[in-house]
């Protein structure tokens, strides 16, 4: 047994990257040395202005931003989902409608739930398929001159599943809803263009791609009527008030860079990882599925539901087997529920708890995908052996069942 | 003359600070290597988690803080007074009233006046004397059971003014308000034991106390009924959904733990040179006054009101000979109004539109203040000779007028 302990093999991007130390570098001078707050009228301030100037301008390219006064810094993409979703509701005050998915992170499902208990807002869960594909009719039917914002993700964080958003906002336009989309997962990842579509608003996350937790950023098109949630200064054009958190800033101009460098790299390489991943697990364990892997998905993301066992022991014994992996969102953490997102994908009974999130990176490896599918059957094994579930339905352990 | 630019005199520490070195070291692992969510069930997650909780132990310790949970960390001092005031709202729906001071920082001042006009709630803005000080019968006066939220600041950011809060607190108390007070620019500068006082609610800013920007803090007392702002996933305990922004926090708990063991220094030696700053410059430059200075005042900030000039061309040119000095409250900048708190202090009007706030830190040195005095008089006597306000009232300028 080795005393040094071997290298963790990360593969849960999806909840939080690396910052790239190429991030950290950009942003190092901005905490000692350029620390001038932009709004400042010396020197200082305003090297620390031309900075932000500059990492919007990074951020604006990886998303075919036409200008650059569309984009807007925030915390993180918690903060502007929250913010785009109630600054179209107060843009529109007589439309009392909102459209939403039932596979949407905890950001706009748990804002969208007070909407409806505390506004009397009514809130269109629009429900998937078995595959996590949105339903369009349902979509289209929900769409109405009352809707005042339709907020759909990009794609999903749990199981990569991609949205048409492009699409789905020219439907949103033709009522008069602002479209908003949680492209938390997607910035990065997929090639975005914003100025060619109808989307009104768009949240991103700056710890998703490699950039420091802290800093993410909220889009909102050229004569989006957008009122400020934080209320103060004049910063950010008046729509977000606080001393700009200029280091974040760099680093996620910076990580904006970087993923346009990295984006093919995603798509290619990645891509094959995560398809290695999937299907050597799927080969070597039974009564497992990809879930959602007939739709198009991220090229990172391989989501498994594991029958007769708990995603919860899974995620445990990886971890002392030197896998990082989770069960899906991080925000559902603490709850024995099973994932919204694969209860509305209606999977099966005994693997709905069983669901494990593979997410890849651009720092992932060869030789981090062996070292996962070298553990993961017998991790597996070892649950299902002490699992009340199996001993309950050994029965049916015996059979290949066909799930989804 | 040198080719290699003079070291930078940086005389405004109330817009920002100078993140510590140490607090940059201690929160660089936390960028690339300990990157995980806190939140996460793996190893890599809990090591952050354990950070983030020994960062609040940090914080506790520099503001008397009984348990861990009273404090939520947030994005900065906005989104925190921001916070603390809809929730004190929203926690007693029939209370319609809120307390404040004429001299706030604008994120009071700014969601104040929006709470007025369109939610009908009703505003007292309690006014100060001559010297900054608050009209302590105006605000009993004030008080009901009609108040749901009294925020006072602890000091002020353009003339360091302090607010007796603790007793102000137990005003509130009396009448079953919440008091929350917006301690920006005391934490770190002040002792403050909150377990000792009746205040309910803190806000505070990683940047003002050498934290890096995008980090803050809000203190709310056990038994205080808080809804969240933001919402989401269960992170802060359900009161603040978005991941935790780790390295800000390690950061901000380094700062705190500095901070106390620099609280002497900037009690005697950063008070004794702002004292000798402002000393010798109103004893060098004729027509202008010590704004606030017979109040009790934090020992850093100096607010010197200038007659027939004004600020915004004093720190423009004070800028050119390397002393960054700011004009108040950075969030008023690129308005032509004077500032609202020396209009509150009803300084002359000769000199309203002429203060400059000189505001040190325990990176200020004796060379600092040297280099600040060889400078000052110098470009106060240029900018008169071009004012079209000394021309004109050439007269008055030969009177040694008694200001304030």
């Amino acid at each position: 047994m080795s005393v040094q302990p071997a290298r963790l093999v990360y593969l849960d991007n999806n909840a939080t990257t690396r910052a790239d130390p190429r991030v950290v570098e950009a942003m190092l001078p901005y905490f000692s040395e350029y620390y001038g707050n932009p709004s400042s009228k010396y020197a200082l301030g305003a090297h620390a202005g031309m900075a932000v100037k500059r990492a919007r301008e990074q951020l604006q390219r990886l998303l075919g931003v036409e200008h650059a006064h569309e984009l807007m810094f925030t915390s993180g993409g918690t903060e502007s989902t929250n913010a785009a979703i109630l600054a179209a509701l107060e843009a529109s005050p007589r439309r009392r409608e909102i459209i939403t998915s039932a596979v949407e992170h905890p950001a706009v499902l748990a804002l969208c739930g007070w909407l409806e208990k505390t506004k009397g807002i009514r809130v269109h869960l629009i429900p998937v398929d078995r595959q996590g594909r949105l339903d369009i009719m349902a979509y289209r039917a929900a769409l109405s001159d009352r809707v005042a914002a339709v907020s759909i993700m990009w794609a999903n964080n749990e199981t990569g599943v991609i949205n048409p958003v492009v699409d789905l906002a020219e439907l949103a336009k033709e009522h008069g809803a602002l479209f908003h989309t949680d492209a938390v997962q997607a910035v990065g990842k997929l090639p975005i263009d914003l100025r060619s579509t109808a989307i009104d608003m768009l949240s991103l996350s700056g710890h998703k791609l490699h950039a420091p937790k802290g800093i993410g950023a909220l889009y909102i098109r050229n004569g989006v009527r957008f009122k400020p949630q934080i209320k103060g200064g004049h910063q950010e054009r008046g729509r977000r008030a606080g001393t700009e958190n200029v280091p974040g800033i760099v680093g996620l101009g910076m990580a904006a860079e970087l993923a346009a460098a990295h984006m093919a790299d995603e798509d290619i390489r990645v891509r094959a990882l995560r398809d290695r991943l999937e299907r050597e697990i799927v080969e070597r364990v039974e009564h497992c599925v990809a879930v959602g892997a007939r739709a198009e998905r991220l090229p990172n993301t391989s989501n498994i539901a594991f029958s007769f066992i708990e995603s919860e022991s899974i995620v445990m014994l990886l971890d002392r087997a030197g896998v990082a992996v989770s069960m899906g969102s991080a925000c559902s953490t603490g709850s024995f529920e099973p994932s919204h997102v694969l209860v509305a994908m209606k999977v099966a009974d005994d693997a709905v708890r069983g669901g494990v999130r593979f997410s890849l990176s651009r720092d992932t490896t060869d030789d981090d995908v062996d070292r996962a599918l070298a553990v993961i059957p017998g991790v597996i094994a070892r649950l299902r052996e002490i699992s009340p579930f199996c001993a309950e339905e050994g029965a049916s352990m015996t059979l290949n069942r066909a799930h989804v």
